[in-house]
């Protein structure tokens, strides 16, 4: 029970920006080395995140992106919820079924609920839950970021 | 947020046998025909399944396997504890983190409490829970039997 690549970083790009000042731009490059993961990756994860109104871009020279709602208005539940397209726990919650016992298969159900209970959970979070002590993240992706340290 | 292969086949063969009148043996070959799975996927989950004391095998050349318990004594979240072997819902889930921010994260407890929520609902159910019409299971598991259908 793995959450997509994709919700793992829209998490990180979003906590990276809410450890920030309000208002300060940051870049996908400075994330990327900040938490040591793909910039392509993040590319497309920051396009994603804009397109779903959480994140703002800035254009030009000076130009970065910052969080476009305040951390307290970001749900962690309605992300992950957009952010991992279909939840399929076994085949039949997918697309492609060919589970023979579709019809009449008492499972479905017990999962769909089960999912229900951790969403409903991760509903009861916003950002701002999540990044309650901004100073103590920063510290860290400073620590990644500084030229001389051999990490 | 998918299941292993491995727990969703350990539930299939789990619901096969809880479909059969009580006491008849299965072969492996007959659930994976019954399913369109491959076998060899099954070799090993019927074996984990034996160690976890859910089955038994009976050897043989009349032999087969059956469940090694009534299917209400059969927990769906145990199983699904023990067929998951690890949770790693995200990267700090598992033994191979590198995300630099794990010491100071509100995400991972967030992420652990709505895992826990996830398995308490699945602890309300059992085998016979999900078996509540054997009958309606084996149709669907002879019709993939027959000699002479195209399926």
């Amino acid at each position: 029970m793995k959450l997509t690549l994709y919700t793992d970083y829209s998490l990180r790009v979003l906590i990276y920006l809410a450890s920030k000042p309000k208002e300060e731009l940051s870049t996908i490059k400075e994330i990327a080395d900040s938490y040591k993961i793909s910039k392509n990756h993040l590319m497309k994860v920051t396009y994603e995140l804009g397109k779903m109104g959480m994140i703002e871009t800035i254009r030009g020279r000076y130009g970065g992106i910052k969080l476009a709602k305040d951390p307290s208005e970001i749900n962690i539940g309605k992300l992950v919820r957009r952010t991992e397209e279909d939840f399929e726990l076994v085949e039949c919650f997918g697309k492609h079924n060919s589970c023979v016992i579709t019809p009449v298969c008492g499972l479905k159900n017990a999962l769909a609920k089960a999912l229900n209970a951790y969403l409903a959970v991760l509903d009861g979070y916003t950002l701002a839950d999540i990044v309650t002590n901004p100073m103590e993240y920063r510290m860290l992706f400073q620590e990644q970021l500084r030229p001389d340290t051999d990490h």
